[in-house]
């Protein structure tokens, strides 16, 4: 099984995380893989994903909020500007050849397990601080990653949107989020940041997040909300 | 059916709150009613609402950072002091008395739908001002109310409960929390502040905080997370 | 006299606002547009405004998570973008060809004038909503756009800085931000968004920061903190 | 000269803050000190001093929304919950008696130098974790400890200030407060919290905090904003 390399923290968050193999082995993610994944479901969540990303862009946006340092800014503000600028002009263009047109997905009532994660990460930065922020996003950048990369390759309808996740680029912004993310650490905590209290607290953010992320992919699997 | 007054907004919000009669009138709280509810499920909901009420105390501490007047700092100070020193040791004993101790207590895992609402609250009240928090804090503070009032005279095992939430004081204090939210939303937007835009949005918070408080309540239903 | 127009809100917020002669005529802005105005005066100011720029950014940003529309959110993201990725590096090489190296620039101790403003500007952003942050963003960006044009033309050894603020980019981007900010009244509070409390509130904020400004502009002729 | 012991925190920030001593030998402390002060020097620092209670008493708040333990959050509500319901009618009471009535106390206009102090400790709190809210608010907090226990018994017109702070009550919640952040710091950071990069990070905070206090007594000094 492939286990992309994110940094140290990603990798120590993920061997505290129970729930780490259910989110990214979920039977929303198998049907990527195999193509068994019904089309109604895999739009049912495109819609989703795209009410996602705007909140997901207004946590890096808080994250260039919240930075410490200039590469940090750098490093957030460069995330939203691809997230605003780039990836959601790219969702309503495939949404559009889905068939679901801009107002539709303007329309679309934002399902309760899309709600509890996203403002789970919002909420996190807003009362912690940059680290929080980060370790609460991790689950979704990174584990979106790592999913990408054990299904690339494996073709079928959904090949799209595996290249996505699983293509050079992506898997190269993971291992800049994941360089961002133990510098931060670094910077704040000093080299031994793993046996802090704190990291263990930030430990169960991510524990929590993904707990809310395997809420996220069986939302996908219910049309129902 | 008992439809108790707590303010105008109030009024129009739950009107406009298609979930509304879903969450009032859900299972578990008919279950309340009968006395036909479970033991055990009553006691993970009692877990999961001390929990609750650590993020309830938060929002309403967040109310008193963001209030524009001394009277809205003293009505939301006031809150957070009764919640905190008052309903939480309350619900501390309660729970003793049915065989939860502390330790279990704070050891409870929050469950998703918890998450959910609480997180959404304390992000309303963070991204926007005193009233976004208000709307979103109200389908808790004020749905309590309303179905303390429709439960009132029950009796049955869970009459401790019902009295709570169906008694004089909490009554009054919801009619104070209606008023505190119409003078809000007057001092800010006028005497004709129910046909502004604003208000419609306010709605909306309020709304989505129903649905999430319906999946409230059906997590009290489900023992498993 | 040159009154530049950037919208409607400005125009109500510059007249209701004391202290607006104060600050766009200050002795600071009449040095840099006779020329009079020493170097190390200058100097001294672009250090701090060096400082101003990281947190004026955050502010930005903060924007983009407290947008209500995508098109708020654009807007924030593309000024935070430019702010971070343009105009901050581009300080940098002005500072060093004033011999101020990035090391010095970086080792700048925040004038308590310069904090003043923007944590001013932060925090009314967190604790109101998109339309509080606009109102005390309002004064700098928009000020600036007005000094800029009314000293345009004015040569001299600061003619670069004047041609940066008087330009036509600049005072396109005024305009730009003057419509988000009338946009975002009216999608919040209707048409008549002029007669409410709400905006004379806003009024306020924007008076304010207009203090705080012309503060700034007093640090910027006291080379001693 | 007295130095009163606030905990193992408190004497570390003290320590590298370079304007403590120009903070609590303050002139305007002098001034009360001999009694030399102008009533109405100190009369326009009441005023000023009742705005600045809101803002502390929202910065207090914050804090028990940014609390990780029930304990910070007990601690927190405690504190608002005094500063609003005790300090501030106090507050008013006070000024009634030197002739300032309550509309009059309500129209202050906050002085830049308070601005400047409160909004900077807010938007620590914000922006930053409960520690960074603490490390702000200490200066003020535990700054007036200080001063009232050197001031204790100096008598003169101003005795009643002085006893305020100087007294038993204060000097007690002030060290419960040094407590709270020692044990906030160890809570996040283990034993070993004074050799990390965040505590000296920490220590900029209290340090811009008290330059910031000094401007606040300055401030005391002239009637003219």
């Amino acid at each position: 099984m492939t286990r992309p390399s994110y940094g140290r923290a990603f990798a120590l968050w993920r061997d505290a995380s129970p729930k780490w193999p259910a989110y990214v082995g979920h039977p929303f993610v198998e049907g990527i893989r195999t193509g068994d994944l019904l089309r109604e479901k895999f739009l049912h969540y495109l819609r989703q994903d795209y009410v996602f990303l705007i909140h997901y862009s207004r946590a890096w946006a808080l994250a260039a909020v919240k930075a410490d340092t200039l590469a940090e800014m750098r490093a957030a503000s460069a995330a939203v500007h691809a997230l605003i600028h780039h990836e959601m002009p790219l969702h309503v263009e495939i949404c559009a050849r889905e068939g679901i047109d801009p107002e539709q997905l303007e329309a679309t009532m934002e399902a309760s397990a899309n709600l509890a994660y996203t403002r789970y990460v919002l909420e996190a930065g807003y009362s912690g601080d940059f680290l929080d922020l980060m370790a609460a996003l991790a689950p979704c950048a990174l584990g979106y990653g790592e999913i990408g990369a054990r299904l690339n390759g494996s073709g079928g309808p959904y090949a799209d949107w595996i290249e996505t996740y699983g293509g050079e680029e992506y898997q190269s912004l993971c291992r800049d989020v994941g360089a961002l993310i133990d510098g931060a650490l670094e910077h704040r905590m000093g080299r031994d940041w793993a046996g802090q209290p704190r990291f263990e607290a930030l430990s169960g953010r991510f524990a929590t997040a993904t707990r809310l992320e395997v809420g996220f992919w069986q939302m996908g699997l219910e049309t129902e909300e």
